[in-house]
């Protein structure tokens, strides 16, 4: 398959400093692209805690098997990723794939297997060929540098059309903090408790409870909140690592307030890494943001709000710059949550088209019209039934997704 | 827009006769098209009894409110439908339209206006112009004739791209029974306990209580497992008729033996107009036949069936003649039903592709990739958990699905 075009909604990659504590490289390990890194590795300081959050799906990779069953000890020394396999549905195979990658991570970093975290996106199905891996990663490994953030970000990609990071500086107390994170995901992209791979670094010191809570919390505010077609990937996966090399004071709980940035952060970064998916969306071509208030909770307000997200009415009406709100209409009544026509109303891009069950009394759609063309699309439905309120961010469901999706494996 | 091609999945419409007891027609009344057919009414004899499925929209149509609160009196003297506009989220204009409808046709037939039958579909939101209705009422009525099943047929389509009916014909006792139904839909299909528009006549004699269950029934086993694109309409709704013409003995109850024919061919008929919606699916190139079973139970099965359906990766793969089992496993794994993947097992075109956690030892994909090449696409999916089993019915997503409904109001 030709390689997509970089999507219209493309952002720059942030300029990547250094994580104390963090060295970092891509190899170019022939798993099944040639021409392009496909492996990536990173190398945290003794010491360094971890939190991850994993997809849901009942049937996951090996690697998010692996992950989980070493997320306890709380500890990370080494992570590796690599792209065009994904290690799924691969049986026994899988599990040896998994092993023999930490094991041979852990050989250079001297450490134990379980400390090494791994990750693979790609195809479902096929035997994840490991050796490939095994034998690059030494030449990698002597290459690792504090500098190869960048190098990094791309070699995690796979259909996504540019590479994903976001950068924070913050304090902790008087200690000058810093959070860099990386991210991959076009399509498969339903997050459901979970989310695409996502990887996060801070020197900051923190035990592993809080990082893992604050991680926990910031994603449910982000990569949750995001689809671009309904399907929740195997593979999900976000890790966190704190290096401590920062020298912070102690901090024993994530309300603590002198934490108050560095959550603040945490969630900014995460969100601003969900966004670049969504932007990178297959074949998106417009960013819909999704506001449900007067709902009946917060948790129903977060299911109307992906029931709209995950329409393909409303995702093909938008790629057509049509604002058919009875669309939106639809997709508020399909999902199964509490709703009264007779008390719901209909903003695009900030103008309310239809209040109390039916459209407003001169409506007109001009300004509407014109917010159609625009990059980001307000939709925002008011259930008029309490107080719940929730956010989304999907894109439209275009021609791209077809041609992406029709020949994925080909 | 300019009317898509006629599926290549289209069958010919059977040949229509009469259903002793129904006059029908259909008029160019202008609501929103013009050069076409877009009103449909039909009478049915004094004794006429109705059983009737609607949407579980939270957001239905002012139709569907009219038809749930006829429907209690167990009887129906007519139904008119229209195309052009769905009457859907117009409040108070939306329920007059309803009842000036009603009441228009109900001073033709001389009947009470509950005892008339209104459907809607197409646009949401825009005020039914149902003055272009009431005139042009009269002139089709003195037009019915028991022959215009065809006509009524095509009237009630909008983005169908070929008309759909199904008859049966078997005996109740030793009485000759004959069933006849059409069905329009096309998009906006993921009947949730409903269904598109489809109306079934019958000349058998039968209580209402007895044909509602007959017909909820027969539902839950056809529309309810088919899917085009998981959006559930607003107007979904199903209407049988009995005018008892026949003259078949009283039956007073659903399990008689004797309704054991006539049991089995309404689920025929609803059977095959549903599987002619997903062959009219918007764009569909393919029919995707599902079979789930190991499920933990029937309505486990069903889920995962229809999350199967409803991917749109596994419908683009199709689309691209890409035997790509993988995005079954996905599908399977994010629909939150109990599943194992190491239990796991995935056929395509009745070869076993994966089982119990992972590729099949020299799985030759030759076979199953000259079946992806076919009209109907089988997968299955056995969980290996239980004896829970389902079936479901779904269509390819294709370029074709964009083009309709990028541009549907324009």
């Amino acid at each position: 398959m030709a390689a997509p075009a970089r999507s219209p909604l493309a952002r720059p990659l942030p300029e990547l400093g250094t994580v104390e504590g963090v060295r970092l490289g891509s190899a170019e390990a022939g798993i099944r692209y040639s021409g392009r890194t496909d492996l990536m590795m990173a190398e945290f300081v003794p010491g360094t805690t971890v939190a991850g959050v994993f997809t849901r799906s009942k049937c996951p990779g090996a690697p998010v098997d692996w992950c989980k069953a070493a997320l306890p000890h709380g500890v990370a020394r080494a992570l590796v990723v690599n792209t065009g396999n994904a290690n799924v549905f691969t049986g026994r195979a899988g599990v040896d794939a998994a092993q023999a990658t930490a094991a041979a991570a852990a050989r250079l970093v001297q450490c134990s297997a379980s400390d090494v975290f791994v990750a693979s996106t790609g195809v479902i199905g096929e035997i994840l060929p490991y050796d490939r891996i095994t034998k690059a990663l030494p030449d990698l490994y002597t290459r690792l540098s504090p500098l190869s953030w960048a190098d990094a970000a791309q070699a995690i990609v796979t259909t996504d059309t540019f590479p994903k990071a976001a950068v924070r500086e913050i304090t902790i107390g008087d200690t000058p903090i810093r959070i860099q994170g990386i991210a991959k995901g076009s399509g498969m992209i339903a997050p459901d408790m979970a989310t695409m791979l996502s990887f996060i670094a801070t020197d900051a010191a923190l035990p592993q409870s809080v990082l893992q809570q604050i991680l926990s919390e910031a994603v449910d505010r982000s990569f949750n909140r995001i689809t671009v077609d309904s399907d929740t990937s195997t593979s999900d996966m976000v890790l966190a690592f704190a290096t401590g090399r920062a020298g912070n004071a102690a901090i024993e709980d994530a309300a603590d307030p002198r934490l108050a940035d560095f959550v603040a952060a945490i969630r900014d970064a995460l969100q601003e890494l969900a966004l670049l998916v969504i932007r990178d969306g297959e074949g998106a071509t417009k960013l819909i943001h999704i506001t449900v208030t007067g709902a009946v909770s917060d948790a129903s307000a977060h299911k109307v709000a992906m029931a709209i997200g995950n329409s393909p009415l409303v995702k093909t009406a938008i790629a057509g710059g049509d604002a058919n709100w009875g669309r939106v209409v639809m997709a508020v009544g399909k999902c199964g949550e509490p709703a009264n026509r007779d008390t719901l109303s209909i903003a695009i891009g900030g103008v309310w088209i239809a209040r109390h069950g039916m459209v407003v009394q001169g409506y007109d759609e001009t300004p509407v019209v014109e917010h159609m063309k625009g990059e980001v699309i307000d939709i925002q439905a008011d259930l008029g039934l309490g107080n719940g309120h929730a956010e989304a961010w999907s894109c439209d469901l275009t021609h791209g997704y077809i041609d992406i999706n029709g020949s994925y494996r080909s």
